[in-house]
């Protein structure tokens, strides 16, 4: 979707150690947004991603779609009105973040199946840091015999370990300061886990949870004119992406969560038993 | 789907006419059924299809894929309970045969997909017969963005008119001879037609229902142990399949209609205002 960060163009270099040429496509997406959501407000900064990409010398060819292109039937954010070819992924698409968004992954799988027959890549690149997304596009590449290898990139961070995120630049310097939370909450929470031993759910984001108040609490003693909210933290099993009550054995897991700082909603993740979304 | 007949070898012979090399997909496809409909009993006459396809000497290889290749997640015709990548087409599944069949060309246009991923053809053919179900695949060639040109093949009938099917084999001498009145009611629908002429769809469809009827009523009348009956007749246009109760000048649209003859479900169509779906 543009807005490029270090984040997006780490997948674009490794892109090219592994493959002889790189297509990025440049997309502001209708489909993904429902009609209360910024489709307006997304950032479209194309002359500096240009730039980077340029800069990068790893990008082959830039793809920058026009809306009437990619939906040859129309498109409006009204579901009910909208008509033409749709791509679901179906039992993978409803929880986590598709519960504030019941339309999101229908979108990204729709346009992904678009971008895939227009480029016909034999590889393709996701960030980890979308890791709901990788599982249900991993999960449309093997449904739908695609002939593409998808790659999952692991998220890049700041040094802090902030996530890399178009949605940063959103922050005040006071709000950057705090935004950690997310990424200190799934570290303590991943470090409860001992390789090889049954953990309870509870067991697990118990530390996750405390940090996260702990943080609300100080930025609301503060005074600092904004508010930091959970929206919600998650341990699901990474193929079914079904909420565990309990981790088993060597399980492979993500450990996932959502905040808000201020107006600007975060996520992050991390994964358990398992190497590569 | 197999059970092959002329009409389909007529589709086999037209792609090598065509194409340098033509892959026939054999797959009867548990994702357009519903759970009370005969995927079971479906017809599988695998050997003679075979040999129907060698002495053709138009085919270059049959695909023959398992249910458990073609749908990875799994697939059980309970909507509800099914789970992994779908397909479809909106706007253009829900009348006509969407009506009985809800759930049908979600599973047509998945499946396709699918066998389009796997085959990865430059052309693609499929019977004019079921006319409904061209213009859903044309929809999603298009929407999609699939690198494919589709060809819709005009239908294969007996002498006297009647359309080829593989339900054909399940009618009676007797119900065969009565066959025809449904490719006879299109006909003489089509018939009202003046080109560059505005019709009303009452106008159109009289002497259609009129013959179904009068054929209905003789069968009856001769107490031949079966029942004729009339499902529905359409007029839509091609390529929003939306009823007309007015015919434009020129407007493309499709004329079809199904009926039972016996327990046999039997559709046919004609094109009003265009050659090719």
């Amino acid at each position: 979707m543009g807005a490029l960060h270090e984040g997006h163009l780490e997948l674009v270099k490794k892109a090219r150690e592994e493959c002889d040429a790189v297509v990025v496509s440049i997309f502001v997406n209708p489909a993904q947004f429902a009609p209360h959501e910024d489709l307006d407000q997304y950032p479209r900064t194309l002359e500096t991603d240009y730039a980077s990409l340029v800069d990068s010398k790893s990008c082959s060819a830039i793809l920058l779609p026009k809306v009437s292109e990619m939906y040859p039937s129309g498109i409006t954010l009204d579901r009910t009105q909208q008509r033409g070819a749709f791509v679901e992924v179906v039992g993978l698409s409803h929880q986590m973040e598709g519960i504030p968004r019941p339309h999101f992954f229908r979108g990204v799988a729709t346009v992904v199946a678009k971008l895939f027959n227009i480029v016909q890549p034999d590889r393709a690149y996701f960030g980890q840091k979308d890791a709901q997304q990788c599982v249900v596009l991993r999960a449309m590449i093997r449904d739908l015999l695609l002939p593409i290898t998808m790659r999952a990139i692991p998220t890049r961070r700041e040094s802090d370990g902030l996530a890399l995120s178009s949605r940063n630049r959103y922050l005040t310097p006071e709000m950057r300061n705090v935004a950690t939370l997310l990424y200190k909450a799934i570290s303590a929470a991943k470090a409860t886990i001992v390789s090889d031993t049954v953990h309870d759910r509870e067991e697990i984001l118990k530390p996750a949870y405390a940090i996260i108040n702990q943080v609300a609490e100080d930025v609301k003693a503060q005074g600092l004119g904004f508010e930091v909210k959970l929206d919600y933290l998650s341990l699901v099993d990474v193929e079914t992406l079904t909420e565990l009550q309990v981790l088993g054995k060597g399980q492979a897991a993500i450990l996932s969560g959502a905040v808000y700082v201020g107006g600007t909603r975060l996520i992050d993740n991390m994964l358990i038993n398992t190497d590569e979304l």
